[in-house]
């Protein structure tokens, strides 16, 4: 593997499909070689999805010999396994040393006409798909429209929904399914079972699911080999009818441990490509560690009936360690967000203890469920929310959202917890209290320990952690830090700040807010995610009919696309220097 | 039909569901007769649905006849066919005449230990039946778990997800599909296809949704016979496994009309029960009817490339004029309002013009295909919002969070027309221009006429009706009427108040804002929604830094219950009285 090409690189006579059109087999598969070599150097180099686009790279190849993009369309699930078609697309340069930073991670229709959408979710590519195909009809316009969408994509229901619909197109629809018997990490439930079946049987097992919901259907057991990708794509291409091509393709393929260890090389850091290892990090204290020491000795000692819930993304809160420990009490529902609520909002009905564990970009994808399904049953399910911060990040996944998506919602409490200790005082409550569902924000700053007093989270109380006057700093969560630095600047300017660790982001401590009143001007808010529907402006609600002044700091509505983190911390104003110049002005 | 039985009525022996126990079959389908008559009259009294409690009589009969409820637990899907369960399980007053109101039609946990869910919206009842199962293993408890999902339902994804997980329980889990081929309106899709399949080979079709998602299969043809139900569920009671119960019922069964006529008779309001008829009602001019007949007009005289898009409910907004007229141009998506999202912003990249029509309470459903499908990537579709008010409502099914729901969504204009001309202009802007999504939000209050300037929508600028001084009114789409009266009211008062449509929900006119601080003192703003994280809030923290006193009045962040329009109205001051005393107050 990776061995150096001497000759010019095929890849360089590529700079746009139609290029392809009158390669040998022979030199597509040198083509494919190039492209693993250029994916491999760039995502050990600077990280970023590894085995989706190995996985993939004669598919991608395949699809551009035989069809006519952009004429004819492919829409990718996700489009983390994009890298291959950005390479035959005219974006080499961003996987070649010096420009990586030319091309983004997922498909991105500023880039590449042969870009169709932003995508960074799953399960969506069906339903893009079904509407590119239709507004053509509509149009009287030709060409295929092809969607690609991994096995674990289907776990999530927005692909049924499109599927459904999909199926009652009468004119040409392609759907790959690209299955290579993966998640991000391995699959659960019914489905998995039927796709085995069908892999095993070539196709021809009796239950076809894709069949049941009215697509024509063929398989490919190679989806490696590129003579047969080509053929399958050439029998399929023009379809005038909805078909789904099923493809067995190998997770990583061309790099070994790739293979072998399918989750850990989904998505990676940057590491070494001949050991495989990532330079060793100072793990240190972080409060997924706390929080799943605290869950097992929760269970191990007290028999608690809690169940640890989460929609395929194990890793990123290190629940293995839970799922080892407590293998029946660990429930990964697969990329459905939204079952996982409601089944969650069952089980604490039920009499169990479900702590169900979200990103806050994806949390987006089960609003319904939050509102309709647990907080009007007021069901006492717990829900941890991890990486709602504003930070370097790609638009398809900015975590700044969950607040005021929870903010909107009656009957849930949504905490933030400042410290370790905070966050375990606000657990214990959490999971023996019975009024309803409480969210919990896990702060994406470093750790912290404090002492923390055992409160009643049921009724919302505001900390004060230093008495002043004048000012008072509401820091929420994570910035809590943030507040400290503010208050030290104030210190140095003369004014002797209050200091104040909300706890609560959708309630609000009244009496404390209207003891403010007696001998403070000017209120800030500090929240870490975006400020429109927000706490901060609540507070500003609260205050509207006083002479209390309020200042609201946190991300301005919009999408950003991998900008710094410090970019963002001065456009937003969310440094102390910057805070207290507004501070300054308005007390003028 | 509707016989008067001359005995004492059998329901009389029934309290709850273990007095059905030793009833002879003849005696059961007594029971059923009389359950009809009390839904079919209670329906036509004081409205509700129909055709779907009519056609499950004989199922939750035998339901309650076999089954121990509530050991064993049946969880209705949108429970909007719960009404012979209740009259079952001890609720019989509540379709009696005078006591109408002691229940809801919808499951409630409140009301009775045989129900666990507050439900209304489609689709979640595996979901929630897998997590009871789940939870029932867990406490090592007995009982079977029963889902009961209609087959419109089952055109909404989450249903999947549910069946995905449900497979892998090794447990105890039987859904029962009631199949009465018939959404709301008629069924779309793939699937049915395949129900239709099912039913036309006694279940013994080649394909088989259920099968290819793992669950074991029965299939009932004569879902309305007592016997042939009892034996279906004595078959599957106590199964070890997942088990679906293909049950083909007919909907409205032993109303011949509502057999025919299954859309009409899905949800009606007070009717003749001997003709099937309403009272005639003015229906004179609404914003529906005027939208109606603008697309219809638009797409006949400049061929528009529009698409007229719902998720099966068409009835809501008149769309069968459309339909009728265009129907190429007509998509009913299912119970699918995540798809019609995605569908719809592929659509508008395919340059298409999709308009999709979606209630407040069931837009929740597509958030994330809002942010991350649509928003991000700036598709020009348009979203027509109707029922977002403040109201007499059921708890499922308030319409009052579209606005804080959209309002934290960057990239999407939420616009607020006043009048059936601003209406218009605002569809004209919205049908041509190309930066990106646009949602209109129909007021709920009659039709007001007066004159609109054409302006571009593109900018958010306010449109300021009365200039005045002291206090500034905004007030949002259909509360325009409602600012009107407090702009009298306060004229009483000698204050002459500034009135404003801002027509703009989501962005605001930052030069109108601070040119009001020139000689106003306070803003109040009206929104016929909820108020946290509403547009109200904006502008609190808009002039949060300044010395303007913002008051905002709009619905508090709770679910109610059927309660009247009037006591809400009293309970957040939205009455021009109660608003002229907290302004007076806040002037003081």
């Amino acid at each position: 593997m990776a061995t150096t090409t001497k000759q010019t690189p095929i890849l360089d006579r590529i700079t746009e499909p139609m290029d392809l059109k009158n390669m040998t087999i022979g030199e597509m598969e040198t083509a494919a070689q190039e492209i693993r070599e250029l994916v491999m150097n760039k995502v050990s180099k600077v990280g970023g999805h590894f085995g989706p686009n190995l996985g993939v790279v004669e598919m991608t190849l395949a699809f551009h010999y035989v069809f006519e993009s952009p004429v004819d369309k492919i829409v990718w699930d996700v489009s983390h396994q994009s890298y291959p078609h950005k390479i035959l697309t005219g974006r080499k340069a961003g996987f070649e040393e010096g420009s990586f930073d030319s091309v983004t991670g997922y498909t991105n229709p500023n880039e590449s006409p042969h870009d169709y959408f932003n995508v960074g979710h799953t399960s969506t590519s069906v339903s893009l798909a079904v509407g590119l195909a239709k507004a053509r009809d509509l149009k009287n316009e030709k060409g295929n429209v092809v969607a690609v969408i991994g096995d674990g994509s289907l776990s999530g229901g927005l692909a049924y929904e499109g599927f459904n619909n999909g199926a009652d197109l009468d004119s040409n629809l392609i759907v790959v399914v690209n299955d290579n018997d993966m998640s991000i990490d391995k699959n659960y439930g019914g489905i998995y079972r039927n796709l085995a079946e069908l892999r095993a049987s070539n196709g021809e097992a009796a239950n076809n699911l894709f069949k049941a919901f009215g697509f024509d259907y063929l398989y490919v057991e190679d989806g490696n080999d590129m003579e047969t990708m080509i053929a399958a794509f050439e029998k399929v291409k023009d379809s005038d009818h909805p078909i789904v091509l099923h493809v067995h393709t190998e997770k990583g393929h061309g790099y070994q441990k790739a293979t072998e260890e399918k989750m850990r090389y989904h998505w990676r850091t940057p590491f070494d490509l001949a050991s495989g290892e990532a330079p060793a990090g100072q793990p240190g204290e972080s409060y997924n560690g706390i929080l799943m020491d605290y869950l097992i000795e929760k269970v191990d000692n007290e028999d608690a009936p809690i169940v640890a819930i989460n929609a395929a993304i194990p890793g990123m809160f290190g629940l293995s360690q839970f799922q080892e420990r407590h293998p029946h009490r660990y429930v990964d529902v697969g990329i459905a967000e939204a079952h996982s609520v409601t089944f969650a909002s069952a089980l604490s009905a039920g009499g169990a203890r479900p702590v169900v564990f979200h990103s806050s970009t994806f949390l987006q994808r089960a609003y319904d469920q939050l509102t309709h399904d647990l907080a009007l049953n007021e069901n006492p399910a717990v829900i941890v929310i991890g990486g709602g911060t504003i930070t370097k990040n790609a638009a398809t996944h900015q975590g700044l959202f969950d607040i005021p998506l929870l903010s909107s919602i009656p009957n849930i409490k949504y905490l933030a917890p400042t410290s370790a200790e905070e966050l375990v005082a606000m657990m214990d409550w959490a999971l023996t209290q019975k009024e309803g569902p409480v969210a919990v924000r896990l702060s994406a700053h470093g750790v912290i320990h404090r002492p923390t007093e055992t409160i009643d989270y049921a009724k919302p109380t505001f900390e004060q952690l230093i008495e002043g006057s004048k000012v008072a700093i509401l820091a929420l969560g994570g910035f809590i830090g943030l507040g400290g630095s503010v208050q030290e600047a104030l210190a140095a300017k003369d004014i002797n700040a209050t200091l104040i660790n909300p706890r609560f982001i959708t309630n609000y401590d009244e009496e404390m807010l209207e003891n403010l009143k007696a001998n403070h001007d000017l209120v800030i808010t500090l929240e870490d995610g975006s400020i429109e529907g927000g706490f901060g402006e609540k507070i500003a609600r609260y205050y509207g009919g006083s002479n209390m002044k309020v200042l609201n700091f946190g991300a301005h509505k919009e999408f950003t696309d991998n900008v710094s983190t410090a970019d963002l911390y001065e456009r937003y104003h969310l440094t102390p220097e910057l805070i207290v110049e507004d501070i300054l002005k308005t007390l003028a």
